[in-house]
């Protein structure tokens, strides 16, 4: 072990660091690494029409050999999102717990990922990686199965809470393993890594439990049909649901792909007790009372395609609201997302349901350590260094004045950001250099070949829309044969507004004429002529900044005849077919 | 009054039912109206590049001869918005109180209204409106001079208490007149309408004078800058800025146009008081030390363009964030600005600053009525009839359920909708019709010329680009002489992906092919052709949905030549210095 010494330990965030989402962080020494977690986010406001947002992963390609394998906290999409893209370009193996594992297996299959190495790890079991020895740590969290690592490096211990919350009375008994974060620290932690998303609340999060208590309460005296919408992989939440629907007599219906597929999922892992008889297809509603069923749904967050969004808006070929439906949205709003919640619940009640959400009731918690608990944690570790992680900026710094109020120094805190180089040795913590690291966005199938200039035309379009201008002229003499044609798309409407369109015209042939005059030939200047008489034309008249797109389309005179359009196509170097599919 | 009795008095809400926002009421008997504020709202998100929405008032446009007047509860833009567009199309008197009229003067300056008929009323005042008579009742909210209204119609008491709080300790000494509601809630209220923008929020609101407390502690053993961000509206939060910087002898700079604006007004009229020399100019921030200022901004909203932002974001000419400075944001995120006022904290802690913020800090207070509040209102009025407004729609069902709580039978508490035309007689309450209402938006300078056509495609363009095609065809044959040209916008970026561009350029030309091969020769039909063909491979390819925008250009080959240009730009029938200016 002597000469393994001789490196330093590098932490690598390639996600999670200034953001809630795309978690990701590299353990390297010498010529081993780890990753722990493989995340993915959701766009922010920005990004607009993009579905999914992955961490770039470019050190990991470059150093592939290196990589001894991935290990996962828990199965939430910012942790695991993004293994298939990753496993497109690496192929690695990966190590979490069982119903971990099973949520990645379902994502890797549906992307026709079939040779993926998934190695099931009990909770409390350690794993060897190359020179690191992992030890995989029971922890509370909004979903089963979540663990924390701790991490035997060569130079010391490095701890990873990943997501986690303190429940002493969790629905599964499997209460946080506080004595193994205790012992570890008893024992000397050199780094740890503690989640920053709860820290500027104060106190000590609900346990999961109070949630299921307030089920109760709420189907107690309830005649009518009871609907429930939370995250398809709360399965704790889920159970809570199913447990209430038995007291009282109730079947549950599910609604909701993804919250169909995790149920499934838990159920053939063991991990949702569903007495036989209770579940029922939806297409059955019908056939009981409705004091005699519970419908689960996925929409907590007013998803616009979710279930209960389709429910709200009469959308859902299924399931339709009835006065007086009860319908308890077990969630709260991620950042973002409040005004398509708050649409939903306007919808429901616009519908005559009674709607019981975060605002009014206690029908969710969270799944992250508040203050208090974060205070424990790192009580318990006493860790040498520390790097808050998973969280905005903010999070990040308010969790590292937490460490400073409980003793730990502030130079031993290290507010990284994503691609940081964090190298660590017995003594030091510091950072010199970066990799890279950033945001991939997805579009369909499209994996980063949306970027910032295809974005900031998004952007401009959605909120000034297009006028596109075409000229025909000939090829050669530069003749204008046909136009300006105007077309427009998002500005205004055309047919209360020909005044405004006939005089752009006007300030088109003005500039082209103005060309002529001054014999500007060149196509580029002459459609920045175009573009810009046109745009202080328009800004003059209604105070609006369109995107303006003059096309020029040249014609040849001598060459093009209805022939030429079949010959060309005969003539075409590629397979029709192929490109088709 | 005998003969005046025959009609029913209605009540026509043109906005603020079902919504945060455009507040606007119609109150009608006979051929008498008055209409209850005239805001304008802010667009939401599906709204794209919309700069404010204002109601519909097509209703008052017809009915123009029956208003008596438009009376203000107070000076805020979702209570005064809408005036400058209302008078470009009906010249009615203005009440308000002094501070509300102020801000309106300066709105209508803005919008070069001259004429207006702008009349003050004291709070405590009774004015006479045709056969109405209205008092300004002294309200609390987070501006000052706000006011209810207690109007006498023909057939009884109508209370509207207009935005408002129970301030027992407000800035300015003006605890609402509660002794005015309970009088005439004693005497008998036929129909009360009361703020339910807080009914989700339990207890009694803090005064806020608590904020002033806070900012008192906070800048106490400050020895960094101070920067405090609020609403430029919110006069008496200025006031509590002053007074802790004249404590703590610290001179105050203002950054920010509205926040300058108000100031002025407000001191102007009487509303703020600030001792001599505590001023500054923003240019004259380096002759202080740090300790020695603060500086009043706006922003507290994460507004892209305001003082704030472009603080945190290095875009300000005069004002650099500096290592330490002290940021308080005093307000909370309105529903929907939580992301751009979570990004400025974020980019303010990047910079180095301490920023107190609502999560944290009791740096902000709300100017709305929480549940206790409203039920001392209700409990106080003891309304026969009530219409709960200014909401949206779950705040109004939520706020009646309160009515019925107190005891106001549920079936005297009707929730309305904008547009709604609301009878009553002395005992009923019904709603039989409906009168034109909605959102006109308002773009640049162009109002109601978006609709949803526009914002439909300005959605679609935001979330997928758009591909134009361009063809350039023969008149009389058809023939194609030039193209498919095709041009993307927000869609991919062409250089990495040439390939895919020149794949559609082939199915283009096979889909014209087709057309000429099954004899379609109708241009709309060819166009869609071309789009069939075109979205479905690109779909197939990269599951995506871009608006495909085919332009078909007809060439006229006998009729143009160079010349022609000139020719036509000389017979133009219009002038062409009169379009440009």
């Amino acid at each position: 072990m002597a000469t393994e010494k001789k490196h330093k330990l590098k932490v690598i965030p390639l996600g999670g660091l200034g953001e809630i989402g795309k978690n990701m962080t590299v353990i390297e020494y010498g010529t081993n690494i780890i990753v722990i977690d493989c995340g993915m986010s959701f766009p922010d406001d920005q990004m607009l029409g993009i579905d999914i947002v992955i961490p770039d992963i470019t050190y990991l390609i470059k150093n592939k050999d290196k990589i001894k394998g991935i290990i996962l906290t828990h199965g939430h999409e910012d942790h695991i999102g993004n293994i298939p893209y990753l496993l497109k370009k690496i192929n690695v193996p990966i190590y979490g717990t069982k119903l971990t594992l099973g949520l990645v297996k379902n994502k890797i299959l549906e992307h026709k990922i079939e040779d993926a190495s998934l190695n099931v790890v009990e909770k409390g079991q350690t794993i060897n990686l190359g020179c690191f020895k992992v030890k995989f740590i029971q922890t509370n969290h909004s979903i089963p199965d979540a663990v924390g690592f701790a991490i035997d490096t060569p130079i010391g211990m490095v701890v990873h809470t990943g997501d986690f919350k303190i429940d002493f009375t969790p629905i599964d008994d499997d209460v946080i393993d506080l004595g193994t974060f205790a012992e570890l620290g008893r024992k000397g932690v050199l780094l740890a890594m503690s989640d920053s998303t709860n820290v500027e609340r104060q106190g000590f999060s609900a346990s999961e439990r109070t949630v299921g208590e307030k089920f109760i309460e709420s189907f107690k005296n309830c005649e009518s049909r009871i609907l429930v919408a939370t995250f398809a992989s709360n399965i704790h939440r889920v159970q809570q649901v199913i447990n209430a629907a038995v007291i009282y007599g109730r079947k549950v219906a599910v609604s909701g792909r993804s919250m169909i597929n995790n149920i499934d999922v838990a159920q053939e892992l063991g991990y949702l007790d569903i007495p036989e008889d209770t579940l029922i297809n939806v297409n059955d509603l019908k056939k009981y009372k409705d004091n005699e069923v519970v419908i689960i749904t996925t929409g907590s967050q007013g998803e616009p395609m979710s279930a209960l969004t389709r429910i709200a808006n009469n959308d859902h070929k299924k399931i339709q609201i009835k006065q007086g439906d009860l319908v308890i949205i077990s969630a709260s709003a991620i950042p973002g997302n409040e005004k398509t919640v708050s649409r939903v619940i306007n919808t429901l009640y616009e519908k005559g349901a009674i709607v019981y959400y975060d605002a009014l009731t206690q029908v969710h918690v969270s799944g992250h350590a508040r203050r208090d608990e974060l205070k424990l944690m790192l009580s318990l570790l006493k860790p040498k260094f520390f790097i808050p992680v998973h969280g905005e900026y903010r999070h990040l710094v308010q969790h590292a004045r937490l460490a400073e109020e409980l003793g730990i120094p502030k130079e031993n805190t290290l507010i990284g950001k994503n691609g940081d180089v964090i190298e660590l040795t017995s003594k030091s913590i510091t950072k010199n250099s970066t990799v890279t690291s950033g945001n991939i966005l997805v579009d369909g199938l499209g994996v980063g070949d949306v970027g910032n200039i295809v974005l900031r035309d998004r952007k401009l379009l959605s909120e000034n829309g297009l006028i596109i201008v075409v000229l025909s002229t000939e090829k050669g003499t530069g003749k204008v044969l046909a136009g300006p044609e105007i077309v427009s798309r998002g500005f205004i409407y055309v047919r209360e507004n020909i005044d405004l369109i006939e005089d752009s015209k006007f300030v088109i042939r003005k500039a082209l004429s103005k060309c002529q005059e001054t014999n500007v030939k060149e196509w580029n200047n002459i459609k920045m002529a175009i573009k810009d008489a046109l745009s202080s034309f328009i800004y003059d008249k209604i105070r609006r900044n369109p995107m303006i797109l003059p096309i020029i389309i040249e014609v040849d005179n001598d060459k093009f005849d209805d022939d030429n359009l079949f010959e060309k196509l005969e003539s075409e170097q590629f397979d029709f077919e192929e490109i088709l599919h």
